[in-house]
């Protein structure tokens, strides 16, 4: 009964996804298989880590979480474990699981044991070769290093992208300044930040985005719900992750403000 | 091994519904998830409760069914569970369960107990932290009166829209007239009306819409397929849910006649 | 624990697929629903039945393969259930299930027992009518001499499309010169042509495709992973389906060369 969860850029319209799921069912035929998304846009490999790290930790403890958004298939990347004290992830070794490398007690693993892979390796598609069976023998068992082999430095993409910057420090009183970035955009054209919620907790703050500021409409700034501002207003409010976010009440904010991921944003105590 | 459908506006770019979905595994781990629809527009309230009361009759008795289009989430608005003797339905009270509340039988709950909820609420997500939980607690047989408390005041649609009407009555005789309005347009561009097959079964009966009179292709207007006519031509017949439905065979009428939902569609007995 | 896999152009925004899936689970409440694909452009029998070729081979042996592309609903084409020695087919007889005809010891049967289809059979929407209740009763173990009649004349594309076509033999020497199509453009904007893998195994080849020749990356021509070009530039390689397949590195070779399915795909020794 072990859940594997599937995120992919696959999509829906061709056979990669079910040839995948075919492949686990006939390796571990009891295993629970739940999608995450398979409408990751192709080859985001960023988008795919934040859906990742946004859902994951919400499935029970053992689950193994499969993902392949892979435009160096075939090529020199790694095939990757990674299994912290919750979880298992596997796929290509670019980054997608920087969530799951965050997490106490993580550990990176090369898959470089073919006697766990299909008996025929394509060069274009690993995740249905590789990925999904191991997965599928994590599923029934099998122990990490029956699969794969230690290493010390995988992939994250945490490297690659500015950290979020308070001035005046989180606690501290004054002139606070922060500087984050819109890390990801949702279905809805919400703008989701990398900026702590515990940053904006006290104090009155302003945001400004695409240098825009955004109206106050709370007493703090930040605002409770979308229900704060009128149909098609801009609202800033803290984002079901836990992170300032950037909204338009049942519209685009994406679309009103022309914002695309890693555009910073800026919010300033007042 | 209880049933519980997901009916979302999330998409599944994102991670909102895996999320929900692990929530669910996490109370409930031997819950059979099925999909009904992630797809529904962005806060289409009206789409989803379409799409419920189309989907949701054909499961088994004892189903818990999750709605989840829910623009006034963190405002006023109540989370709702409606039970019927068939199934249990959970969700925003937003009319979104207009469906289950029409049914014989139906009790209207507030969902009040924060018990049963997330230990952390946030002011934006709540199909993962109160919606998910309730859902997977009545699968573990949690009876509604530990989930809520009974109200007799839940929203409905179904004051909000006018009923199809008939002139001579459905089983008169003479100058018979209906008007309805079209409820639904499909992937296919299908039209689907609120006028029930009973009223056009016996006489021959003209269709306009949208100021087009749609051709004749049988003898009683109405015809028995999309094969009635030939490929990129209007076609009434009745539709898989037993109304009205415009049709172009092979192609889209809501694109032909640029129709959306909400518009008028008469029909004349001649 | 049947596997019954799902293969329709029904999409996921309306209640169409949940319909069926609520159908399946009333008559075969301990079937495994497996989502192939709801994607299918409206009505293309012949990316669905590529779709069903690609991945249904993967499956475990005795899962159920239902697919709905079914532009001929209500008229005159038959319900069909091919069986083979590894799995069942049902779907119209559309050619749909042309994959299966194919493999040997397979069995058509036309599907003309109402019995074991639901009580009211409407003129639009099959899938749920018929087909989702016969793949439901195979998997509860019903056979299919029960489920319908012997035929011998199932509609097949295979006698549409031309095959591909090498001059000089596959194995011999000189000039030779391979005509193929493409048969399915997946969502990265890959071609995949029919083209067996085998056909170019050795040898020097060139390939032109819409009377552009692709520059050639590789000592034999066909390249071994998108890698072995820069991002944007074309690539022939084989695909996961083992057959000649163009692209585009992090890019879509449909998109920069403007092809469309059926287009042919040409290749010389050199």
């Amino acid at each position: 009964m072990t859940i594997i969860t599937l995120t992919t850029d696959f999509g829906l319209s061709d056979g990669y996804v079910g040839a995948m799921k075919g492949v686990i069912l006939s390796i571990a035929p009891a295993a629970r298989l739940v999608d995450l998304s398979h409408e990751i846009a192709p080859q985001d490999v960023g988008q795919a880590a934040y859906v990742l790290a946004s859902a994951s930790p919400y499935f029970p403890a053992g689950a193994v979480h499969l993902a392949v958004v892979d435009p160096g298939v075939g090529a020199l990347r790694r095939p990757l474990l990674v299994t912290t004290p919750q979880a298992a992830f596997v796929g290509p070794d670019n980054g997608l699981l920087t969530f799951a490398l965050e997490a106490p007690g993580a550990q990176a693993w090369v898959l470089d044991r073919p006697s766990y892979w299909l008996a025929e390796i394509s060069r274009t598609f690993h995740g249905r070769d590789i990925f999904a069976p191991v997965a599928a023998h994590l599923a029934c068992g099998v122990p990490p290093e029956d699969l794969g082999s230690p290493i010390t430095d995988p992939v994250s993409l945490a490297a690659r992208r500015p950290p979020p910057a308070i001035e005046g420090g989180a606690s501290g009183s004054g002139n606070n300044h922060i500087i984050g970035h819109v890390i990801h955009i949702d279905r809805f054209g919400n703008l989701i930040s990398d900026v702590p919620a515990a940053w904006v907790a006290t104090g009155n703050w302003a945001c400004t985005i695409a240098s825009q500021r955004i109206p106050r409409h709370a007493c703090r700034g930040i605002s409770d719900s979308y229900a704060a501002v009128a149909p098609g207003e801009l609202v800033v409010l803290i984002s079901s992750g836990g992170t300032v976010e950037v909204a338009v009440r049942e519209g685009s904010a994406a679309q009103m403000l022309g914002i695309s991921v890693g555009q910073p944003i800026e919010l300033w105590k007042e």
